[in-house]
């Protein structure tokens, strides 16, 4: 009997590749749904996986990415976050909206905005820590970045501005809001927004 | 045979209380599934439920109202616009956040908006027409009211707003957000509402 390349794998070590990625993902998503985003750990996810914890960093980067890819969330938040506020305050609150139309307004984009805002408001995402998530990767980052008075609420008052426009705008599809472009939602959004950044009157 | 009291009734007309309530609000559920907000009249429903127009408006006065009662929705529109809008348009900012805090801030209330925002999102009104509901009776009653450029736009803006807020607050749970007073909130919303209300730069 040949003990040659044929043979099934039973304790090897998992080739690398597609098979690998998927186990990360169905262990992470194990973790985040028996622990929430907080208490589930890089590596508890690749113990699971059965993989060495640089291997979950080298496919996916940090927990944030990680919970980002499994629901399909857009974009990474600290590529966005970058792209809001490494320029600096001035000007971000309209940066807001074009990242919202960049990652959302496209038919791709719609849908995901639209199933994530279902998966939320029916609580799918309860277990795995959709709040928790936001609470860690995008207040919780945003807050940090701004100055004055009460920088964590300011930071969830922005983010509720910006699902508060997603869901008029993609499952109400109030009109003429659905419809209006970018430079008219940000005429009047974006002000209010920057006032939030900066903590002024 | 005794043709008195206990013959059940056939063709005759319905009695009035409980019975014809029931009878005018399923008319009307299957009305606006069919049909949605804007096409159904008061006098289909009345066709339908067997009774006179008069007696609908009786006992649920005009189709917002009956929409509103047959989804619960928290609040006639006519009523709580009236309370927005009939001091002027000073400081309606704030009164939207006092609204907002009266209308779902209870425990009952918590529960209304957090399904409402569940069965808008999945979509299960939009065959009754939620987003016609609330373009006729909600955003499409403040617009006429403000002054300025983009009066439909802005309410709709402002709706956003509101349903970010309920979305953040009640649904997500963010924190502090979720636990912040009225005061609070007001001292960041209410400005920025009531710079959507004023048309203002």
């Amino acid at each position: 009997m040949s003990t040659g390349t044929s043979t099934p794998r039973a304790r090897g070590p998992r080739p690398a590749g597609e098979d690998t990625r998927a186990a990360i993902l169905a262990a992470a998503q194990a973790e985040f749904a028996e622990r929430g985003f907080d208490a589930t750990s890089v590596r508890a996810v690749a113990r699971r996986a059965g993989v060495d914890p640089g291997l979950v960093r080298h496919y996916f980067g940090t927990k944030g990415d990680l919970f980002t890819v499994l629901n399909e969330l857009p974009g990474l938040p600290g590529e966005f976050l970058g792209r809001l506020f490494d320029a600096g305050l001035d000007g971000a609150g309209r940066r807001i909206v074009a990242l919202f139309f960049s990652l959302w307004d496209a038919p791709a984009g719609r849908q995901k905005i639209r199933a994530l805002i279902a998966a939320a408001s029916s609580r799918e995402l309860e277990g795995a820590g959709l709040a928790e998530f936001i609470a860690a990767e995008v207040t919780g980052a945003i807050a940090p970045r701004l100055t004055g008075p009460q920088q964590q609420l300011r930071a969830e008052l922005i983010a509720s501005n910006v699902v508060g426009l997603a869901l008029a705008r993609y499952v109400l599809q109030l009109e003429p809001l659905a419809s209006a472009s970018e430079e008219e939602v940000a005429a009047w959004l974006a002000p209010n927004l920057q006032r939030l950044i900066d903590g002024g009157p």
